[in-house]
């Protein structure tokens, strides 16, 4: 009832403040009998984290992941796996100098108002290091779920704009590391682009949000739940408990409201993979939009902050749609003939 | 499991099939002692009926709400409280036609995908008469929650668009039927022209979404829970659930993506009223696009399609936004010291 | 959070007082495609109803129940099944008499000291009549699990007391009216004894408890989960639940208590079917006690009450079991392999 | 799904297999600024630990608590709490030899059957030392409820059996280490045989259960919820989601199937402190059987198997009563005025 947890037949328990001891997570409900490997969760981890692409956050973090249950001999044994990551720069001493004031945009006042105490060790759990706990859940789903692909793509940050979503199209390719689509010949001069950009937006003390595409392939006919439980409902809730997520679409999203039914109908892209709340087995295509990081002026110079989160948000944004999509499959599962 | 149920501390659970014998929901949670009027619920009802303002369905439901159980001599008991409405015009055979083609953009196929059977009945839960049941539900949350006001306005419906958020003025001001925000003096005006505008859409068998603004004023700090259960999660979940909304944006929303962050940090009001994720005490202004209806053509020109759904949806936006609002103050109220 | 659902995937919430307009259930997460018969949901609430045997209240109710969603030409939709029975004898004036006076073992003071207010119409929601909603809910139960049968015997109530729990033989053979296990030859006598012990209690103004077995065949092993929702933790809660159950067993049970575990260990069914919390596929059996009923002296000897509740509880108790078996059934049914 | 967690306002999600690396829990719900004390906590695990008393298991466990997150400077954060407890005798080759073996009255076989692979590591989740997670979560809970008493009382076991409930006296003496209920003259006396026949009972290889008796003191009334969480069904529940526990009643319990109405109405205290499912402000009396431990022969005379869980288990059993009320507590804490 603290929010702590997010799904039902799949679900994790985060726990964890970002400069305390670690950051951790007990996923329940993946079935027994599946390979499990460190390798591939590690690997996922180090997408989200600090320092893969210049103009990121410069914390060393290792982010080693130490699985504490529910894993023997590389399988899942069905019991609760519970996986700790420790934090390996535990210095409160950086955020000091923040105890007396509140920024704007951060949970540092609203916490204050509703816990009645200040945890001043950096945010505690509004941190982006809570998202560990989610890329970790990911990756799980990704067991529950092995012929579902899911990606995101950048599709806009400050100069850098496109519509092509690639849908039904060169899914496979790596669009890293900053997951803006572009074709194989202009992709290394964009990164390129992109990383100077970024690097510019730290030395001037400034940040960006921007707008990321999800592309959901594979996933079957059936699921979600005609009321309230809706897909489209339970993927934006996952999308919108992301810190700096502030808007969700799937389909045409926003553009709908420009829009004549007659044209709507015409084609079934436009309901992006989602008729009546349930998805249709088409491609699931959901749009997000990330505010510009909190932190701006000197502060933002220093080491640790990101001008802009969205390369690191990316596992995080997959992962919460994988764990909705393995959640339904294994709801639907149950009342399923 | 199967999604009928909404909200934790104060839940409802909807049931019955648009074209079956009704309509229900049960409202668990609401402390005893509350004044209750059936007036107050009836027109709050009455206000998402059809046939209330030109141009939209002119099926004529007459909605009587019968309170089964919780309420006793005008005040609310603490026990779980039942409302039936029956459906009046019970006929599935307008909708025999209907049996052997699915609609785009309906729950039609979906449904026969995920249950395996079809209730031709008229799309069964998928309907907007289960609407009925988050109505009810945002009555009695605001019985819990007397001091927060929650309105919703009409910001763009086809050629209808305008930016004028009514924040911090004329809120008490009534923008029906057509909750279109405009200054008193145009407002006769501006309100014979979207009737006209809706009854050519139904002449023309087609129809339109638009966008809606929702606002909720009064609500204190320290609603929501840092992690999953943020404030901007659990809303948007709660009106992406209602079948047309096909976005959720609060604060700046997708315009974050154009912004640079040393100008978003420069007005508070950019975030909406929710700072990581939890309320900040101010105004709390959501964003919602609602698609056209999916029936066009000579079909929609017949009697019961609206043309244009949102005057009889903002009742059920702001019905269930009152509704996650209600559930936290109450998660809040148990932790408080 | 009022503790009105029971059951996860698939759930029961009740809603109801007993001198209202009527008590009702939806039940949500029965699968499409059941066949659902009215007159056998009937036939398995008549067996809870009043006046079925001598002894019992006299009150008539015809409790004549009205589906109100969830059911189509005699097939569960897979949506929510709402079924309501109205208070026929809706008579406060009975009970008036109890407005200033405190019963002990009722539930009129506590409920003062929960509520604040006291709904003075016959104890609202503790009375016997909730029940109605348990028995349709395990109607449904039933449904889902065709091949479990679920049987509850009288195994002690006043001088009537035997050990000869019906395990493995006999299960067929009906008991009623009163369920106490005895051979086919005696079954006309003792049952005449039963009448009579019945009849002068109820003459004397005085009441009594009684212990009853539950028997549970043909469950599937697996069932159940590790740590708290053990299959025994389910099914004690269930049938706790119950208003006028005070103890929960299975297998041996108390006895456990005089047994060396040398002894205990040399026959499985010493663990009545359930071992590290989990179904063995052998019978389930369990033992519960019955409170007498708390209403005695002169008001007991007034129409509606019963000198003992066992006969007409016992269809309530199969039913809270055949739901704690559904559920976790369609648990288990989604992570299996 | 999995039944992991425990607790809706406040709650429990255990990890961690016996024989794995560690066994941990997740505590959420827990206020914001209340004093932690290690100290305590601790002490609370090492009433739990193995070793304390003669008889009970020669484990050397440590169980040193290290508190992953939730706490800061002493004091809680309202954030979810972590604490885990590495195995430090992680030897599965003890085990190697029942790899091949099913003892019965243990999870062995019916959890092959449920989840289709065997972790034979030592029964995983099944084993004692899960019970680690309740007694960290009793812990916090007593934070939450500092007015309340929970304390357990070993009533019988083999030859030693008495009634004297130590209700409204002597409850805060210590009856360490056996909880057996005596007179302080005879109490070191009693101790030496306690120890005595236990000492036996391992060298014949045997085992025991008993009963055993807990009061809560110092609750409130209006605890409990009238329908499915009547205070009685889910204190029923936590005590039976323990693994030896075979029975739970309350009150008068058993004794009820042998009372007239009369007679039982006549004195408050014969229904244990819970009227209507609410606790009514008395002490709360339940009494809960414990069955032999299974390992009995040549297996049970070595080291490590206890002859009798009870010493160890109070502990766990107090947890579980805390747990259940601080939960109570907070929900109707929500409701009231």
């Amino acid at each position: 009832m603290r929010g702590s947890s997010f799904g039902k037949m799949l679900s994790i328990t985060s726990f964890g403040e970002s400069h305390g001891i670690g950051i951790g997570v007990v996923v329940d409900g993946v079935p027994s009998g599946l390979d499990f490997s460190l390798d591939e969760l590690s690997a996922e981890l180090l997408r989200r984290a600090p320092g893969q692409v210049a103009g990121t956050t410069s914390r060393n973090e290792s982010d080693q992941p130490e699985v504490l249950s529910g894993v023997f001999e590389g399988k899942t044994l069905g019991s609760p796996i519970a996986v700790l990551i420790r934090n390996t720069n535990q210095r409160s001493g950086d955020y000091d100098k923040l105890k007396s004031e509140y920024r704007p945009g951060h949970a540092d006042e609203t916490y204050m108002k509703k816990y009645g105490i200040r945890d001043h060790r950096g945010g505690g759990r509004s941190s982006g290091r809570e998202t560990i706990a989610r890329v970790i859940g990911g990756y799980f789903a990704s067991l529950v779920l092995p012929d579902i692909q899911v990606k995101g793509f950048m599709m806009k940050m400050g100069p850098f704009d496109t519509n092509e979503i690639p849908i039904g199209k060169d899914f496979e390719r790596d669009f890293s590391p900053y997951y803006y689509p572009c074709s194989s010949d202009t992709k290394v001069e964009k990164d390129k682009e992109i990383r100077d950009y970024l690097l510019k937006l730290k030395k001037d003390g400034n940040s960006r949000g921007g707008r990321v595409s999800i592309i959901a392939k594979g996933v079957p006919p059936g699921l979600g739940e005609p009321a309230f439980d809706k897909l489209k409902a339970d993927l934006g809730k996952a999308l919108l408990s992301i810190g700096a997520v502030v808007s969700f679409s799937f389909g045409l999203g926003e553009e709908m409201a420009d829009w004549e039914g007659s044209e709507v109908s015409k084609d079934r892209a436009h309901f992006g993979g989602i008729e009546g709340g349930i998805s249709n087995g088409e491609d699931i295509v959901m749009n997000i939009t990330f505010k510009p990081t909190s932190t701006v002026g000197e502060k933002a110079k220093e080491g640790r902050h990101d001008p802009c989160i969205i390369p690191r948000a990316i596992p995080v944004a997959e992962a919460m749609v994988k764990l909705v999509l393995a959640d339904h499959f294994l709801r639907q599962k149950a009342y399923e003939n």
